[in-house]
């Protein structure tokens, strides 16, 4: 899986029809600072994620061992939002913490 | 799922046959602006794009997964045209609106 | 699927048993242009292609949906041999046409 | 596989009820002197890592290959740790040696 | 499947027991000349393949298209050693032949 942050939302109309109902969500990948790393991704939003939250995302045939994706023409799934994470026992993220290292208004990527 | 924009066709008479009747679309990775980012792909198209339009497509297994690719030889497919998206709430591409910020006569990548 | 170009054969005695008989060839990814960009791929080849022919290959699980590597531990088939590609309306490539923009003599990649 | 190294976790309550119970581990690949390389990815942990320890990850179908991990939305599995490796008949990491050319107070990377 | 040159071994006692008694070997992908190109992969070894020897190996799911890899975590497999390749004719690398382009004293790599 890899670390990303929610930035926005695709809109298709004409598409596989076993698409519908699926929200397309715009993710960009980070590093272990929160920063943006490599290109964005667009994966089918499994579990209610919001835009600015960070997620775990998950790719190829994994994408569809979920009810939602299972048999659908989907390679990336959003299948956990993220509280928080640590790198070497220093918390380098929480959610919802002012004190955290990665203020959503600090966000410049993508 | 990658966002791309349909810049080609490539035709092939020598293929295996289960491929029959597809149609080949060269497809140009584009970022969050529309802008062309790494190589092009070659997807197989299951919803009717034409050339200039902006897509989303699927890789790897997943590419198999409609009723047009099912068990054939492919990795990539064209499962949905897109209408617009957007970025923490700005809209970056509305289809067939002349003040979308991607107008095709601006599109030089590829 | 990814356009590329034959440029060479891989010879091996002592290998998989379901691989006997397999033809592996050496290919050379291109641009829109005909250009190399990135690393060769070894691709069995299940079409009867040769040396100096441009041809689309499928990567991972879809290159086993074809009756010659079905089942085998194979990560990369041709399925194509590509007759012309055009980008926007132009002819970048025809196959066995002098006037085309990438003449074999021109090829100085890989 | 790809040799990495354990460097943090990641928390996630709201989830796939599939993975609930899972450890997700954020493994730093490394280079044959031990030497970060790369992104970093999450991994679902199946035999019991630490921070500090070199592992081997898989990743794509191969991740569901585990009990834990079963048709779960999983694409990297951590699933072995790594004693030594030797390069050319040189031994470039030994663990719990002293004499080991990369001591974990040499780590920098991430 | 990408060419490459097997330079080391990877020891592990603490894995899914699925995984015992294969062999974890060091691959470093290797480009056209025999030079090293990308970072190494690490790969089960299913041909009995040696330090210095060029091979072929293959990965995702088709890692697992052999008796010793079947429904293992194993993401990577050997699955040819090679003879010699040839490029547009020209034989690039040639086993245990001394006028080869890429003896292995000239190795550098990895």
């Amino acid at each position: 899986m890899l670390l990303a942050k929610v930035v926005g939302t695709v809109v298709s109309t004409r598409k596989e029809p076993s698409m519908d109902g699926l929200r397309f969500m715009l993710v960009q990948p980070v590093d272990l600072n929160g920063k943006p790393t490599g290109p964005h991704v667009v994966a089918v939003d499994a579990v209610g994620s919001g835009i600015g939250e960070y997620i775990l995302f998950a790719t190829g045939s994994s994408a569809r061992q979920t009810q939602m994706t299972d048999k659908r023409p989907c390679d990336a799934v959003i299948m956990a939002i993220v509280d928080n994470w640590e790198v070497r026992g220093e918390i380098k993220y929480h959610k919802g913490t002012e004190e955290t290292k990665h203020r959503q208004t600090e966000w410049q990527g993508a």
